[in-house]
């Protein structure tokens, strides 16, 4: 996304956490891991898990070759290993990436880098808990007239509208804390996927990676990616009762109806008088792209065989955008409730 | 769904839970409940409750009046209620319904439809998990050659296979039931969804409706349709990894490839050698079907003020065919893997 | 759809369009136009061609056969021609369908049935934009109170609401005019799509079908399925433009804002004072329903080798709710209109 | 998009064209277009004209202040407005922008970055057009087995398989230049969108513009956004047939039926005699990808009112990776047609 529209529509924070340079990061401590818990059960020597420690502990990625290798593999790993291995002392070159597979390691640096994304979204979804509680406390008993099929219905309090805003958000949370554990676990398969690349070690060394890396411990799961799906369903969810909430509030301050008031809403290049619900705007259009995104997300999960690189590429074009998005919604969603005035 | 295509893609039984007649017997079994737990509180008389039920006992609707209803009001219930409290004995007719509103009457009568579909797909999902197991005692340590970005990779076996296709459906029946607790609930809150309307009732009416009706207790939460959607996103996922599995098999059944063949196969009319993967083939495109209308189901979310006339009415065309779809995938995964022969 | 949804938010011509005994009758009438072209050339003679005509005049499917055919074969034509040639009078036998493949008969009868829908779709669009010239004549210099962003902008005035409502209904007349030659076109390929069952035939063959049938002459499209999918965009944009106008009319409507009122508004069981704006409600759940189908049909182009039973399932999941879905939002979109008045 | 996964499937030109940095260039073209049609007709003094010409022409972005003026009020215009106003020489500030709005400068800045983007695709189209033919002229009458529903057919020619690649395309080249003239066309329709802040000089400035600019003459449409979102769909029209074209080549390329060889096909980290084909796999994800977007993008259409924030911010998230998913998928078919040997 081009920086003016994030500033508008993205998450810098998320952002960050999937740039290049943190992906490189994770995907480095994913292969340090792999060489300490190898080295842990004799898959590999101790010397070679030092070995690669310290040429991970320097390395300098030659980047313009990490692009060519991305663009000739598919993926970036087979570039990223053979620049890491060349820093690698012998006899310890082979010792590196031993038995292992690129998706060994994108995937599990992908839980890496969504292990911090969920920090962010819990914390973020406990602070929009509390402004709704803080609202409830000083409004929740206020009288709202409640409105069905877009007419004036009857009279009810905002206690009632800001339960409809809350409950799904505490069901988010919940269902995050799930994910962690089913979701954030390390993923180690060799080429296809049956840990036979590591002899009798592929068991110990997951779990040796796994608890290295502050994951859960699972079977290989590059071909079945239905726990990747699911957190684009959830993300989606986060994005849409937050539209919700942003489409309320951008009804509710409309100058006809007049029932909140938003203190420092946005200008207009040609109407002095407007103050633009741009918050609640952008939230509703979050809202739409996360849903629509996840059901694009869907079509990868028929991941033919066992890897395909059709199935895995979509995903990676869609679950980023989906991360972001998930992050500036509840980032506006601050916002706007900050901006809230309740006026009758 | 037209008959032919429902042959092939279609689902009979779970088309007949979601028929107009199955959605009426719901929505009277509701009124009947909601009759019922409202004379246990005193909300309206013993008596009254009496005479709701013995009209709901006889009651033959007009059709044709109740889909000039569902065209004039966007919900049928108005109508209904109409007929059905010329039913009822005078001075009870004001009893019917008392409280209510039409979504109440819907969101539940959807949950009782639901919780039968339920039963369908954990029985269907069990089937085939105990074929899959079947399968794997059979053929597991059978060699299989892996095949990674379509190209053939390494030996593994075919428990390797069968471990990423039954994997999923395990997660998906876990999932089910954990789906009866937080989906399958009454929905009770009268006009603007807040109970207001059933005086000091509301709650231990909606307790009598859950008990009678079987459902879980919640607030009302007619205009939180996130537990709707995370339907959705389920059924997708469960009709995605079956397309998974049909991609699978498709690409196995392949002549040249081999490795499986499918007894009873499809016929062409101009080649007679073919022996057509379909049951594969449809499954691929139910799991892209289910995976795009649940990215249509989320924009139903976006539920604004305390009841949208839009967003529900996308929910009534959205949820139903993916309800189908669901129930055609696992019809035909049982079909599919009924046909399966491990040629090598 | 189920009837009642379907009084909603169906439409019941489109509907019979779509039918099963519709799409039989074009299926015979395909195959009455094959067997006549064919004889034209004296691919078959003209005994056979009288002999299948015959046939085809009196033919009764055996239904039940059919649905079983469908499910075996993924496609009706096997079974239907195996019924339709046991009523052909022998030697004339081998001459039905000679050298055509099921997916000429689909794929042609559908055309048919698509220029039957066009039809409806221009009478209604032609009828809309008269409707909205009218409303243009009496109303179009009313001043009109412009809102951009949800506030309160500054006042316009109707005409150029109706402009915003009527230009883009123009161009879809237009693009419906111009698929009518790029779309409505024949298709004949015979088993692998390059009508070299034919023997020399093949063109002479589909020109014969083709203005027998008044359709246009193409070569064999079976694996390029781009015009398939344009009209799905189209429909969806016809919905679309017509979901604006319901959202403006149901903003227009509010309580508060009461710029128009809508004559015969849907009621509520529960709030007698209700007018329901509901088919403008509607017509956004169309739009929104109908740009979500868009989105799984377009992943049918993904048309593999040289026909795919994936991708052609998926279009028959898909096409036929879209089609459905765009007369539905013309005919409501007409209601909706003939409900407005302006208030102010 | 990160620089890593650009390199494989995104296009480092059209993401130059649609950068910060090339919209501020075009939104500046547009201001100066402006107040050059304005003094044309006296709605603004040459004096003025050559002032903000001035200023234009020096002017040097705030770029955090353009950020934050994006965050505020939802579109960057007022800011930047602000900003060049103080660098133009009074009295001539009121001049620049005078009767425009914001989305008068944003869409007739996105019709001239769209009229880059589709030089590159013409050229893109040209050349793989130029492509298939050469390939059809070295190899046309080569025989091809032909495959339908995943399994081998009849022979047919390579004639036949390049005709389903190569006629998209040229349907594509024709709607893209059709495109030139619906779409390419100036907005401006001042803030409420009907030209009625210019007083009676609206359409003379919006023709000056139009021929200042080489854009196309239309009506202000600000709120009917159709032609988006058909561009949307022929964009994705594109990735789709080209996504057809992988998934052939992938299923020819395969060990086993090795019909076609690639040369310099991916490597993998683990498997040295893996030959993956990865552009066609990539060419399969941006189909889907696309696809996916366009059903978003048509929810954007629903665009309430004389201005909707929400449908218009849901436009700048999904075009943008529209356009670059096209120009992906143009540039990596090239790619693989380049790799292409057929081997029978």
């Amino acid at each position: 996304m081009n920086p003016l529209l994030s500033a508008l529509a993205g998450d810098a924070e998320i952002e960050a956490l999937l740039s290049d340079d943190a992906q490189l990061t994770s995907m480095l401590a994913v292969e340090a891991a792999l060489a300490e818990a190898s080295a842990d059960c004799g898959w590999i020597d101790e010397d070679a898990a030092d070995a690669i420690r310290s040429a991970i502990a320097t390395f300098v990625p030659d980047r313009p070759g990490l692009a060519a290798g991305m663009a000739q593999d598919g993926v970036v790993v087979p570039a990223l290993v053979r620049q890491l291995r060349a820093d690698v002392a012998e006899p310890y070159r082979a010792a590196l990436h031993k038995g292992a597979t690129s998706q060994d390691v994108i995937d599990t640096a992908l839980m890496l880098q969504l292990a911090k994304a969920f920090d962010i979204y819990e914390t973020r979804l406990t602070a929009l808990l509390d402004r709704l509680e803080a609202l409830a406390v000083a409004a929740g008993s206020r009288p709202l007239m409640a409105h069905t099929r877009m007419q004036v219905a009857l009279p009810t309090t905002w206690n009632a509208k800001i339960g409809s805003w809350n409950e799904p958000l505490q069901r988010y949370l919940r269902a995050l804390a799930g994910m962690r554990r089913t979701l954030l676990v390390v993923q180690l398969g060799g080429p296809v996927g049956d840990r036979g690349s590591f002899g009798a070690h592929g068991d110990a060394i997951a779990a040796g990676m796994a608890r290295r890396l502050d994951l859960g411990i699972a079977g290989p799961w590059q071909a079945t990616r239905d726990p990747i799906v699911a957190l684009g369903n959830l993300l989606a969810l986060i994005s849409g009762s937050l539209g919700k909430l942003g489409a309320d509030i951008a009804l509710l301050a409309q100058n006809e109806v007049g029932t909140v008031r938003l203190e420092g809403a946005g200008g207009s290049s040609a109407m002095a008088h407007k103050a633009n619900p741009v918050n609640a705007e952008v939230l509703v259009a979050l809202a739409r792209h996360n849903a629509g995104l996840s059901g694009i997300l869907g079509q990868s999960i028929v991941h033919e065989y066992e890897r395909s690189g059709a199935a895995w590429t979509l995903e990676w074009l869609t679950l980023p955008p989906m991360l972001v998005t998930t992050g500036a919604s509840l980032r506006l969603a601050d916002k706007l409730l900050g901006q809230l005035n309740i006026s009758n």
